[in-house]
């Protein structure tokens, strides 16, 4: 519980997770006379709310991705570490990486959520969710092989599997990923192709609740649905995946159950804590909440450790509504510049108040030239609310690295309908024809969320 | 030898392989009255002369990728096929994929070359060669990883191997390769490490023969070469390695031996012809020569067989110089339009004098702002060479695709030393600082070659 600082020795600040949460806490600290360790195991901080885009074709992994040595640069009182955290003394202050201990004064645990299977993690082979890189690359590679198979496939129910897409989740990731897909299908890959009608294509996006976008207004969810539907998505409300396996995909809506042979499944449910969360309960006695979030006090800190912070999309911080606030972008930055400005105030020798969560809103885009965006009294739809979503994530693509690269290639993109980055790459790039089930899972899938999972 | 047409069954021409070759056989056809089937295994042809950016962190790998079937669009006489093709049947006229068959009046065979390790296949897993983007991507991995990792190596043996960049071959591909890892690491990267300084990385070209770049003029070779020793890359000709194990290079000058501790090993020498030109000796008894190029006519068929073309890296033709045409886009690129013209000309009931290679010079790139170019005539070195060699590739870039995005992005990169594509993605994409000889192959690297190895 040392909050001290020595005249020679500035404060040590040890972040872990350089996704939103972690990299606002360090940027918030970069002149405030602390030593920051940031760690992460990639490189680079992920832009993830444009992900879907990197999966759909339209840009690539590096336009929403800033290498993390870049933005902290400037930052001397900053040192990026790249490496793996497997565990914490909080007795002793340390993160323990592979190879190293680090000390510290103060801990931020920024290492986010994954997806929740719901307990059916055997799930995951079949329907890869969309958090990483290589987990769009993966979307990105099996969306564009279904269109290539079909092309080739002989047999017309085979190619019927292979023209269906069933998006499982209806956030804002599933939707952004049914809007894309459907666009792809009728619109951008319309001429491509010699043997199929890709306009043939079945777009399915499964909702557990009784709309999509529940975060936003029911008003606005209704407007995204029609948005949806006139794109030629169907969308199934208050229904559940009960199986995925050899390629069929069955759900029940109420007592009704339904069978969809389908090549394609992608995951956009559920929440599931990354495994520092164990890691924090397991050291420090907190208590985690069913989905694995670490269940944190009015100052995001960790009960009995005023020196551990929970940021981002691993806290559960219900103080303020009664229920977690949303995994989003804005939450967690917040978040990390609300933790950066209490460190310096303690320093100080002063204390905040509870953290608040000013909601900015919520946003979603469907397609090319719709979007939904609430503000709570100001809400938009159709255009104008595809330009402002447009801008907002310009403007927060830009704020930390120079994007005008990505603003042009949008723009250009949305002239030309171009889906210029629709590479099949990786590892399984070459077109396979066998069943899913054989070939689906990609070997290192495991391997590249060891944090995460 | 059947090169007839009936009235309403087109002639049927099929391509395999969707490079330079390939794509401009195709393009060149694109309104001839022939039934067009262009065959890969890759869903984009791939501008190669600039993989090397990809691997060192400027480009991504859709900047320098077109979809095939986006460039075939409107060409409705072209079928593009994702497929990989296991043998051809000369006799039936047929070409053999995994799963079907594709008859052919014509064939083009344009699957290209790979690096030859000059039977040390074993090399390859220390060394990899720059021919796909899955190759770029893994080099670009290795070249960050190896950065990343010598800032948290504290032994100064281990933190000196890991900032020895060693590049095999000192044509156009490993003088560029070198120029790029130099800026990197003397240039671009010097503020972002805390504990190395990266000017104290080694960057070492190795060329097996007398002089870089031998098929520039001696007199540009020495400018490259000089230039190339300002950026800082110390370069050693007449030199051959002998062996490459346990992160150690061993390499033969004269009768000096001498062994260099390097954790990053590139290689760009040698040339060993895709296996198709195995199997188009084997169906049609086709001379190959040492480096498993197919040797061909003075038209570029195949001997015996009039209706069987071998185009671009895959063909050795030395009937115009007594020595093999060099490996390069504009080669391939006649030799395409060549045979699609011969095409054209046989329908029409006439033939065409032997090819001919129009030589429009050779250039390489050096450092940002350093190129040498030879056209004969004229020779350019510095700055000028520079703008010259990036007006000649975004012309070729932009010729069946917009790739306005790509100029933006390079003025912009010139103007901000930005490597704002460094990231360390794929599969093995976590800091791995173990020994090279345990992790360094990766698995699928074969499997991405079916008909290039």
């Amino acid at each position: 519980m040392v909050v001290s600082v020595g005249k020679n020795a500035p404060h040590k600040v040890v972040i872990i997770g350089g996704g939103f949460g972690g990299l606002y806490t360090a940027k918030t600290l970069a002149k405030a006379n602390v030593s920051i360790t940031l760690i992460d195991q990639r490189n680079f901080h992920l832009f993830q709310p444009l992900l879907y885009q990197v999966a759909t074709g339209t840009l690539s992994p590096a336009d929403i991705s800033s290498p993390l040595r870049a933005v902290f640069r400037r930052s001397k009182n900053t040192r990026v570490l790249l490496g793996k955290v497997s565990d914490i003394d909080p007795k002793k202050q340390e993160v323990i990486l592979d190879d190293q201990v680090v000390p510290y004064d103060t801990l931020v645990v920024a290492t986010g959520a994954n997806h929740s299977y719901f307990g059916k993690d055997e799930w995951k082979a079949f329907a890869p969710g969309l958090k990483t890189v290589e987990d769009a690359i993966e979307i990105r590679r099996r969306i564009f092989t279904a269109f290539e198979a079909a092309e080739r496939e002989t047999d017309p129910e085979k190619r019927k599997a292979l023209l269906t897409f069933v998006i499982v989740g209806g956030g804002p990731t599933g939707v952004e990923l049914a809007g894309a897909i459907a666009e792809l299908a009728y619109k951008t890959l319309q001429e491509d192709f010699r043997n199929i009608n890709t306009s043939e294509a079945k777009i399915l996006l499964l909702q557990g609740g009784d709309r999509i976008l529940p975060y936003i207004s029911p008003k606005l969810s209704k407007a995204a649905t029609s948005a949806l539907g006139k794109l030629g998505v169907m969308i199934r409300t208050n229904t559940r995946v009960t199986n995925i396996e050899n390629d069929i995909v069955t759900f029940k809506s109420g007592d009704e159950v339904e069978e969809i042979p389908s090549k394609t499944v992608l995951w956009a449910a559920g929440v599931q804590g990354s495994s520092m969360g164990k890691v924090l309960a397991e050291r420090t006695g907190v208590e985690c909440d069913p989905s694995g979030r670490v269940i944190v006090e009015p100052d995001l800190s960790v009960k009995g450790y005023k020196n551990i912070f929970v940021v981002g999309d691993l806290a559960n911080f219900s103080h303020q509504t009664g229920k977690p606030l949303p995994g989003v972008a804005p939450v967690a930055t917040q978040q990390g510049e609300y933790v950066a400005g209490l460190i310096q105030g303690r320093l100080q020798g002063y204390t905040l108040p509870q953290f608040h969560y000013n909601d900015v809103g919520s946003l979603a885009m469907i397609g090319q030239n719709l979007a939904v965006v609430d503000l709570g009294l100001i809400k938009l739809t159709g255009f104008i609310a595809w330009v402002f979503w447009l801008i907002i994530h310009i403007y927060f693509l830009i704020e930390f690295d120079t994007k005008l690269v990505v603003v042009i290639q949008w723009a250009w993109n949305y002239i030309t309908r171009n889906r210029r980055s629709r590479l099949i790459t990786g590892r399984e790039a070459f077109l396979e024809v066998k069943p899913m089930n054989n070939d689906n899972d990609y070997p290192g899938k495991e391997k590249q969320h060891p944090l995460n999972v």
